[in-house]
């Protein structure tokens, strides 16, 4: 039996998509889900305040009885608590498996960059409210049970990892940023003008020098400007990789969707499929 | 007789805009304003393609008879030419006044890291066009001509840089960042959730070490949001500079509005006010 901790480091849940994911994981009998009281705390913007969340995200890092560490939702915040999080980890921390994405990424850049357990981009219990959200969060599930069938279908011999750019350029030159060099990256992207995306890409890839390549995942709901770019989201990841000398190596199958898929940062946590 | 360029490495101006800025400078004898034909050109979301925007930007910081190159507007797009402009930049660019802000802080910061001509955080043509706008590029005219009075009224013995808080996020650790070391940085923000602003200074804050101080200028339009964030943009800046040990030094008269004042960077270009 793994036992799964879930906080939020970002954003709250409702009791209700607690409910439904916890129906869901009722199926897979090999893991069991233990939502904490953090997840749906509100103060302001955040699941509580910066000490509630961090406090959480501790204990459950800490808490020897569980095996994995599942962010509920992003939404922003883990920004605030994170840095300070990690110096509390202590060696149970290092044992676990840590999933989240968009601003989770936060989290798993920090315990990535310390080499602390098995980071994975993986749906969270919030994808449950979309449309189909069961596809996603059970693909998690499934994942956390030791299939290997939700995993992002291009994860070659390379190490790879895997972010909202958003997120990601928000980390680049800070103390959480990982050493990249050598991985696949895979990006996507929720909500940004595509001008936005293009200013990100402008941003971020003088601190991916080195990378073995980038992928693309979706670039979803894109808002109507007043003026259409007329480039298409891989028309500018093409253009920077080549203004840097990057690999451009296609597209990936990740997004703020339903289709999400997993990806385990680095080479390990690739469950049966290794 | 001061020749002023002006130029749009970023987005498109009207006519229009340029027939009213050209009514109001013949208020201004002392300059003469020449519109690029480049700053009416469109493709696509820009001023024109990369390799126009480019050429008119490095036309026209070459140019002897020009004494200042002034952005039209703008808008996103300045990232995809001023690095490869700056290298065509000859000597009579070193002489020159640069104007711009917003997206056009790019351009200053690539020449201020350079120390190429005199760098001016100050309004631009497409100003025009907000409700009393002749006010806000009245400004940048009278300082053209000499007069001290639009200068940021808290400009000391420190040297000063201004930017849009976004602007600023992108151009760090990419080869136009300055060194911004011992100065007062002003920052200021439009059109973002309070949410992005407090997540743009946890990015901003690592690349800042060693400033004598921040300013926060207004941060305008900021949208709605499904959760109120519960902290103003202050208590955000207050909060990040604390972090930081940055010294947080109160408010900057300076953002995407008609009252927006003239930052000359550096110490130099004070005008009679030195």
């Amino acid at each position: 039996m793994l036992r799964v901790a879930i906080c939020a480091p970002s954003r709250a849940i409702t009791y209700d998509i607690a409910d439904r994911v916890k129906a869901l994981a009722a199926d897979y009998p090999a893991i069991n889900l233990d939502f904490h009281a953090q997840c749906f705390e509100t103060q302001g913007h955040f699941a509580g305040s910066d000490a509630v969340r961090l406090a959480a995200l501790v204990e459950c890092a800490n808490d020897e009885s569980y095996g994995a560490v599942w962010a509920a939702r992003g939404g922003y915040g883990a920004a605030r608590v994170v840095e300070d999080a990690l110096t509390q980890f202590g060696p149970s921390a290092a044992t676990k498996i840590y999933l989240a994405y968009s601003d989770g990424g936060t989290l798993l850049a920090g315990l990535y960059k310390r080499g602390i357990g098995q980071v994975v981009h993986a749906p969270m219990p919030s994808d449950i409210g979309r449309a189909g959200g069961e596809e996603a969060v059970g693909r998690t599930l499934e994942y956390l049970s030791g299939a290997a069938n939700g995993l992002e279908s291009s994860l070659d011999a390379r190490p790879v990892a895997a972010f909202n750019l958003m997120t990601l350029a928000m980390l680049c030159g800070t103390s959480l940023m990982p050493d990249l060099a050598g991985h696949v990256v895979l990006v996507e992207e929720v909500a940004e003008h595509l001008y936005a995306v293009d200013r990100l890409f402008f941003h971020v890839m003088p601190h991916l020098k080195g990378i073995a390549g980038l992928r693309l995942g979706r670039v979803n709901d894109v808002p109507i400007n007043d003026i259409d770019f007329a480039q298409s989201a891989e028309q500018i990841a093409r253009h920077w990789c080549a203004r840097n000398s990057i690999p451009f190596l296609g597209l990936a199958d990740i997004g703020h969707d339903v289709a999400n898929k997993i990806v385990p940062f680095g080479l390990a946590g690739r469950g049966v499929a290794q």
